[in-house]
């Protein structure tokens, strides 16, 4: 992302106008050169690139405001549930037309999460394309040398925690299509509203990063759905898992949903788009993650446990036997 | 880009066949974790992002080896104009479908591009549109800390030197679109193929980043067009140029096509995907940055002189006397 003092192109102009503001870094060379240098001081910097499409990962009559927080929140995510605090971040915006009434909203609603965050701008490219609008951000983190928590240390008997609530994003979704949800919550704007929020803004868990350092041996966040994340930081730790599906944190509308059979728990459980941090805690330091993150603000909520074997995560219902699904999270291909 | 070892996902399969052989650098955790740890020392890392879309920035039937090193190059050729040496790079994949055919030597040109640059994948993510193939590249370089070679310390009296030839991506361009220039080179299928070639993957001019870093006070890569470009390293640098067109470096195509009148000048200094580096060296270090270059293989030529002044750059022809450019370089809006 380059811009000229008296560039003449329209590329230019669309940088100064509304990117410069949220380049607030001086790594960022407030946007005038071709890159940005960032000062590294033997900490490792953890990277992570996420894209959302339009009619993909969100709405195409979804808020220029809400697109712009998902499109930078997603990455966040991962950069929590990784152990690392926010350094900076590079976007790429695919635009059919640079058209001020959606880039002003859009610019802003990102500066102000960019500033909430403590991850400035750092450089990025903007690029006219004919179709869909899509958002690629790559995101960088700061953490102490070899303390990124992984996917892969997961240990049979760790404890299997997640933040929030789980399936609303999902819901949310199902109410923006005018689904069965959206008529179990037609007469309660309070929840419709605020799953339709969770969809199109995630909740951002940086303030458990420290914790998850400090205690766990396996994090990720959850875009895909619960139910095939875990499958795959099961897979990638060599182990297996047994999730309570009683115990699985549901929020009111969650509860609802399922309740009335406006939700399956397919819906909920691999529906996707959570952006709550799983991670594998060890027996011995569940207390104590648990209080750091209640005293960060962020409910953790114990569901499972890690066991040994190659078998799939198995969700056991209240009677002990295993809840067959018939989807586990969500492919693009 | 993340996939299970026993992943469910088509996405998953796709990176675990085709990316997962390009991430060779330990920071990528073989891309079975949600994002890469970089190890840093101190050192300052160079970021750049760029994206290329079907039908702007390459042809809906360029061969997918192509598209791979041209969405590598273009960002490799940011690092090259600021000193940096490549430490690895993520990459955005908007794909209609998972495509074997198109996939395979995507991923094997990508590879062999990375293995040859020294530039690892770290990461990415792999989403599916409706819309045109889009490929985003952030790539990551390191350099001492604060030797980042920026566009803003040009001063009157530096001379302008610009790597290899210029204009030959544009003629490869109006070649492939059936212009005037496939007419003119329709006997010389040797020109013919080598300016396609530019146009498709650009040179790498890695090889003169650190005589780049030793020697000048301002450099960019050129992707807008000579003309434009420079006018946006004098805005930055606050002073202004004078170029001789005679002493453009021109390739015997690019001559050719000029003499028939097949190219405009306007062709050669703003059609741009040149992705040569463009510098301003001080006088007194000019032989010895040439002689660098040369030593590394890559021809230098000084083309003009930065001088005092906010006018945008003059080019002047054999007289003297300054040509009028009715276009200076490509917009994306």
């Amino acid at each position: 992302m380059t811009a000229a003092h008296t560039g003449h192109s329209g590329e230019d102009t669309l940088i100064a106008r509304y990117f410069r503001p949220l380049a607030s870094d001086p790594a960022a060379f407030n946007l005038v050169d071709d890159a940005a240098a960032l000062q590294t001081a033997g900490e490792d910097l953890v990277i992570t690139t996420d894209a959302i499409v339009e009619g993909v990962h969100f709405l195409p009559d979804d808020p220029p405001d809400t697109i712009a927080r998902k499109a930078l929140r997603v990455n966040l995510s991962d950069l929590a549930a990784k152990g690392a605090a926010p350094a900076g971040f590079t976007l790429t915006l695919a635009l059919r037309a640079a058209d001020d009434a959606w880039l002003g909203p859009f610019a802003q609603a990102l500066g102000d999460d960019a500033r909430v965050f403590r991850c400035p701008l750092l450089g990025g490219d903007t690029v006219s394309t004919p179709g869909p609008l899509m958002i690629s951000v790559t995101a960088f983190g700061r953490l102490p040398r070899a303390t990124m928590v992984p996917r892969t240390a997961g240990r049979a008997g760790d404890r299997l925690c997640v933040t929030g609530s789980i399936g609303d994003a999902a819901l949310g979704l199902d109410v923006l299509r005018g689904g069965a949800v959206a008529t179990t919550l037609a007469g309660l704007p309070a929840l419709r509203d605020a799953v339709i929020a969770r969809y199109r803004v995630p909740e951002v868990r940086l303030a458990v990063a420290e914790a998850v350092r400090s205690y766990a041996h396996a994090a990720m966040d959850i875009s895909d759905g619960l139910a095939g994340d875990l499958a795959k930081l099961c897979a990638a730790s060599g182990v297996s898992a047994q999730v309570e599906v009683a115990a699985v944190p549901l929020s009111a509308a969650g509860k609802l949903a399922l309740a009335q059979g406006a939700a399956t728990l397919e819906t909920v459980l691999a529906g996707g788009d959570d952006y709550e941090v799983l991670c594998a805690v060890p027996e011995v330091h569940c207390a104590s993650f648990t209080a750091a993150a209640a005293s960060a603000g962020v409910p953790v909520t114990i569901i499972g446990t890690l066991v040994a074997g190659s078998a799939p995560p198995a969700f056991l219902g209240s009677d002990g036997q295993p809840v067959v699904l018939t989807r586990r999270s969500y492919s693009h291909f």
